[in-house]
């Protein structure tokens, strides 16, 4: 009992400290915008699940997107509570000891429950903007979505409630008896990072790359 | 009612098909041993709770560790109903129109419960293991855990007691209709890199950089 009491303190403090939760939601929103994927929990008569979907911050929401058939978006639709994770592993942290080897990382966790967006013109919206946020430059350059395929399409708004960060960042901290222990230490830092494209096998003559893909740094 | 009761004939379905289960645990197993992050979830009074952490497969478990003040891991430790998930982002599929747009990845989701591992021996092999599993050959290279470090340290063994594998690869399938749509469209292939290796600016006068950390390939 204890340990749910604490959790539920925990879940809370953000809003009890509004200047905090003001700068967590800037440092969360920079880590949200930078990912790809998060990893979106629920429960069901108390068995958790833990999915990975594509996601897209829009304001103070996540949009998740699926088959209308997804029992996922569709439990989560139901207001179901919902824990949403994000996670960048920025490096290898190498130590002098087993103890204090470590990472660098930045991570955000999200509370919040779902609403469905049901209105076609503001589904089209976003799931362009879906597409965007993770390639940039990428929706007005392909075909919109038609009405069959808006009907054959949930989109998920999961309002941010509150939210936590939590990050590591620089150079090993060893033990001071410790820095004379013969090995290397430091970082290796880490990225996820586009390797060279690859084009459909089925691609008009003459297309060529555009732009918005010729820099890594553009996409997320 | 109906989504609890699919959920649950989901969780066991690799139990009722032992030849699919198989095939599915090499395959989780590959995919396991090729990652770096879990995504850990658990419910606590059925709010669900997903936090990012390091972990490596033992045999037909996976390790976690951290603090012994983790109420995470004394949460799990008590036998709660534990779900972890490992995703790698491969690659973007760039299709002729905002639906067909994917991902490209492999995840695997595992359900299991936890264990702690107390015995001082079994808790020091395990957490170089740990070590040895993110960037092979670095536990022999650096100092093993002493008892007061190993006091400090929580080491949970997570069964894995099924698991389900996803994934997708290959180029985008668009609709035939879409093919003549003036746009570029394949796949950019995605991959976590190591960058150039930071030394400690306390690191000893003439430690080299060791060949286990000159490949990347090397590394998870």
């Amino acid at each position: 009992m204890t340990d749910s009491a604490e959790t539920a303190s925990d879940r809370s403090r953000v809003r009890r400290h509004p200047e905090r939760a003001g700068y967590e939601r800037k440092q969360a929103y920079a880590i949200l915008d930078a990912g790809q994927i998060a990893h979106v929990g629920f429960a069901v008569d108390g068995q958790p699940f833990v999915i990975p979907m594509l996601y897209a911050r829009l304001d103070d929401s996540v949009l998740l997107h699926g088959n209308v058939g997804s029992r996922l978006l569709r439990h989560l639709a139901s207001g179901a509570a919902c824990c949403l994770t994000v996670t960048h592993l920025d490096g290898w942290v190498l130590a002098r000891s087993h103890f204090n080897h470590s990472a660098n990382y930045r991570s955000v966790v999200v509370f919040g429950s779902a609403c469905s967006i049901e209105d076609p013109e503001r589904k089209a919206i976003a799931l362009a903007h879906l597409v965007d946020a993770l390639i940039p430059g990428r929706a007005a350059d392909s075909r919109p979505s038609d009405p069959q395929e808006l009907a054959a399409t949930s989109l998920l708004e999961i309002r941010i409630d509150d939210c936590s960060v939590k990050s590591r960042s620089g150079p090993p901290k060893d033990h001071p008896d410790d820095l004379d222990w013969p090995t290397w230490a430091g970082v290796i830092p880490l990225a996820l990072t586009p390797g060279t494209p690859e084009p459909a096998l089925d691609l008009l003559a003459g297309q060529p790359l555009p732009d918005y893909l010729r820099s890594g740094r553009a996409m997320r």
